[in-house]
């Protein structure tokens, strides 16, 4: 056991650490202003810039996983971990490094199961950052986070599926750029196996039929560029070599994709609220109350000495899950992965929370990065399935491994 | 004791219950639409309309404490509170019925401690719901918590004070309508009584010098057409007779005017958490997970449970501290003031994001009330003074006035 | 609506302070040393001296209800409860004024369902605190919050029942003083209405095949006198006169039971938080810590200040579900009294453990009421079904309800 | 970084399950039977029994740092932190292994300061596990969580000091065995240095003068046979050879005993939690209520998932402090140490009154470990300096470094 970095990962932080301080931070109010400006679903021309910069230092793709051989820059979970924290801080940074959600899980999804004919279409394109991707399950009128209830229609005629359905919550698909989404549907609806029903297909995001109805908001945040797209899928017809991996296997394909997703999505709240710690300590330094620094008023001790607790904590079992990841797969790591879920985004929503206490009104303003950064944690408590369902597999299992164990 | 509303109170909150159903609920579709078309900071048409249906109606300026005299429509406290609890549970319909902050408390103000002058000049319009209101007390640069610290400086010259300082967080102050501010500023900055510097004058919104800067936001909501404006007050010039009960007495009427008004807040938001867990049970019945409606779930059940437990305390928790300032006014409430500005507003929060966690991602959306009503139970927290200021004054009472009681 | 005692049960909360000032407290040590000399399960002679005080000044029997007429002494539930809080400050002080449970609960199934021989023979010592009774109900070996689990059977034989069985958490039974118990068992096991399986009959103490175990432990105090048994009934036979009500009648009986019993409960436990929440203030004025007292700490008054809300929050909430009993009886009370079950238990032992950890390890100690306070807030939370039980029936019922309502 | 535990101590961890497996749980009853029966502070024969076979099988001082050279068995802190975890599951395992409390300490002091002849005298004996020791620090009157206001007084009178002032919670010093104390107290009240002023001196147990008044509890357990004593040191005189390390060094070697105590505190009450874990599991499995297991409610699953997150993390945070002592030493670990110590026992508190609410009653009893785990949980709450303390140091640390950080 050891807590230490290796020299590798140290020397990638560093590096990293150094690019947000140079290119990131110095950049964020110019970066909403061009969101702001002109056509909010354009990415503004600074997210442009830094891509370039960022790739030119080699800081690119790096959530990929060693295991993907060429496309992969070579860093396992638990060295990219840190690094996902670090993009983390600020809310837009992991598009710069071309390590934004959902364009990693769908790149993960294409590198496992793609073929070379899709791969070359949508991976590198993917991989070069030329093109965005969306991730099209949710959908509004099911309880999503019971993955089988998927009701979205996909039908063979010929050599194309059709496709009905309505879908929301699909990040990034107002992008201008998005090109291509990943759609999970029903292609065997009477399959009487309720996890084989299910299928991954690939649309294009210009096919006819397909229809962005309107951005869904997370707290009224439009989260332009990218977007929440509501969209309509109505007799979207693609040719059936753009399933994925095969009829009814869209379960399967979930499930892989979600292992790693969450183990980002985890580090970046980490990174957010280690983020917002560190403004609190400014903050408890340098403003004064009733006499005297915040920070000395034993009360915002407290809070500062909770959520340093909260955030280590989440961290290192953030760091476990992915080192499991890497030693034994998803599978063995499952309960891990449930943990982290449940874990990081609450203790996000609770640690940014005392900071928008400590400052005050500003705190809810769009003069400090808190009140965003609240939404972010707030819904990804929400995205890939609300806390309850992982607390219910995650339960189910202890009790049941446990006396599997025991009667041994 | 008696936890029986009387017959009249009874009346008035059914009529009340029947105009939000008849023409609040129908209209909250319809009243976002037009404050999203057009000018955000003009009030919608269908606003002006029901203003009307609620003034024939005599659901008119129902807030005013009858011992205001002719100004008032004859409510206590007691009486008023659980009206104000039924407009909470739409945002924005207070004003429907000319009950919204913070025209409430200024026109408490005005009524209170204004001339003979300034009343009609100002008060009559405002009772009339002819003109709006803003109360300018708050300033970015320093722990408006402590009121004692407002920088904002006013300094007699001639027959005019000239007034300079920079404000913000000015609820309403972006609204069209709005056409007059209470301002607290520094008239006495060296007198050593630390609570006599202080003074409240009358500014009219369109005198020179004064500068709307731009509306600061609540989690992104910029609240139109309210808004919460920042203000610079560039040597503005207002004369002396609009000086509110004299010089060095700004304190004490800000103290006057906070303890009713914490009250409305209170009911509003134990509104807006009451209609937040009757949306939860109608979800829980109707929605499917895991083949049956999520109130079968245990962890469902115990939240609407603890909900309710919550909503039903922190009611009569406001409606005791509403009979204490009754019989006894600000001063003998204070302490239970004190209790529900902390209780309320937390008891808010917890409740609603119960309800967003139920509705999943849909709880985020523009869709449903619930993300909005979050965002104005969270800062409910914050207006007025954070939680923490109360806390401490209230502990240290709690602990001082033991002893004294002990040691009698 | 009125928030204020009426001047009768203020006359009789001052008698009652009084008494506590005089008797109660000043005997608080005295009590103890008796207890731990001698039997452990013989009263102490110091309760009998207090007993007899108490009678003489009146303040006895005040919990039952005026309608049961002669026997009582023409009380309310409303204006019982806040001198239920008073007497519940000292955990053995209920006792003296023949108040405690499960006496209370046990006079009142007497006075309700017992035949006039029933009430000759066991009542009316009871009622003048000659003898002591006991409630067997819970069992060991079955979930006893589901109280169609109960296993004990009686069997009917000939004039007798022939009772067997095991229970446990008997509370008085192991005093000296309990002469008779109130048994809960199966009379007809294989009835189709699993409600109609119980009885409850009367069994003296001394019938043959009675035999108390041993004294289980709360947190390793045995509260003696009292006394928690485990108790094996082994063909008791007891003459079919001591039934309750009739055959099959068991679990109608436990439901009409139990609802002053745990507005009795509550009300306690709010006294003991109260007087937790005092001693709080005293230590927090007079201790020292880093050069001030710790009411000076920021967060010390934060804890007072929530305790105060909290506590003040469940003790409205409890008298509001008395006054509800009052008018509308047990039934119509049943969401309120829920309510108050879930509610006052957990605020007794969060305001409890705050108080501990201000007070250190003096806190846990045998030299301070906190420790045992706590331990007595923690059973509640267990005693007449856990929390989850009660909002399990709660969430249930708000949701059903609001459903209900809505479609009418 | 790593989270697999080295091959070494994987075996270790193995020998030491398998021998809790053979002889500690079977002897829970036997032990608590013994303790029971006879001179409550004498330790009951099973005790040493087992001592002899962990001596045995070299599980015997393995707490000691490798750095103690001869002493020491070899482990590091974080190698020895999982063993200690597993000793923690009973209460009083630790002993068996001369790895309890306060020995442990003791020790640590004896070896790093103690010259040859004190450790010939007192450490030998400690190492062999033939006698046993305590340390003499809290203070009744004083809030002991500020050190330096221990008002015990050693004055020095020739080749002697004369020891004066009183002690409590000196945990087994009730010990028949307890043969040796280290006292603080303060040699130098008046050195303007406030952490200068204190000493630590020997006082053999049997020196005239040292009264044990009485056992003092914890939640009315007396911990026999260790016992939690009240002593008053009266003209009490040990030889000025008895001094450790020197006049005016109690302060600095107080800090240097707290890290690794601190951390075997935690690691126990992991391994407490984690035992209520696994009784959670079973209880969910096997006990029906309202017609199916407990584990297949959603609460309860619910319960499992946090406690499970909740103790994976206080345990991956103790283990990340175990090695900062290895590498950087006390000094550098100090804010991960205070972290575990607000961390832990908070854990340890949740997850056990969880366990005990799924027991219901039967966990309240002496049947069932949970109560007592649950009141040792709670004591290192406040063992140490309550978490108030930490957090203190902690809050302060985490903004002033902050600052100094972003400053350079």
């Amino acid at each position: 056991m050891n807590f230490e970095f290796t020299p590798e990962v140290q020397a990638l932080r560093q590096k990293l650490l150094q690019f947000m301080d140079e290119h990131i931070y110095p950049n964020e109010a110019l970066w909403q202003e061009q969101v702001d400006q002109g056509d909010r679903w354009e990415p503004p021309a600074i997210l442009e810039e830094l891509k370039q910069k960022a790739k030119a230092q080699g800081l690119w793709n790096l959530f990929l996983h060693k295991s993907y051989g060429e496309f992969s820059p070579g860093l396992s979970n638990l060295e990219y971990a840190p690094l996902s924290e670090i993009m983390g801080r600020v809310y837009w940074a992991s598009e710069v490094f071309n390590c934004n959600a959902p364009d990693t899980g769908n790149m993960e999804v294409l590198a496992k199961y793609g073929t070379p004919a899709q791969q070359d279409k949508w991976l590198k394109p993917l991989l070069n950052g030329e093109i965005r991707s969306a991730f099209a399950m949710t959908e509004p009128d099911l309880a999503s986070s019971d993955a089988t209830n998927v009701a979205t229609s996909m039908v063979r005629d010929g050599d194309e599926y059709v496709i009905n359905g309505r879908k929301w919550y699909i990040s990034g698909a107002c992008n201008n750029h998005c090109k291509i989404y990943i759609v999970m549907g029903k292609t065997s609806p009477d399959n009487p196996d309720k996890y084989r029903q299910q299928s991954m297909i690939l649309v294009p995001a210009n096919t006819p039929g397909v229809k962005v109805v309107r951005p869904v908001n997370v707290f009224s945040y439009d989260d332009a560029p990218e977007g929440h797209a509501e969209i309509i899928f109505d007799n979207v017809r693609v040719p059936v070599e753009n399933m994925l991996l095969g009829e009814g296997r869209g379960f399967e394909i979930a499930q892989g994709r979600l292992g790693p997703g969450r183990i980002h999505h985890c580090m970046r709240t980490i990174g957010l609220a280690q983020r917002a710690l560190e403004h609190m300590c400014e903050r408890a330094e340098t403003r004064i109350a009733f006499g005297r620094p915040l920070s000395k008023q034993q009360s915002v001790r407290e809070d500062l000495a909770w959520s340093a607790c909260e955030i280590e904590q989440a961290r290192l079992l953030t760091l476990k899950a992915a080192q499991k990841m890497d030693i034994g797969g998803n599978k063995a790591a499952k309960d891990l992965i449930a943990m982290i879920k449940i874990v990081a985004p609450n203790m996000g929503c609770k640690v940014i929370d005392r900071a928008i206490q400590l400052f005050g009104a500003a705190g809810l303003s769009q003069d400090f990065f808190l009140a965003r950064a609240y939404t972010l944690a707030r819904a990804i408590r929400l995205a890939d399935g609300p806390d309850q369902v992982h607390m219910m597999q995650l339960g189910r299992n202890l009790a049941r491994d446990w006396m599997q164990q025991k009667n041994q």
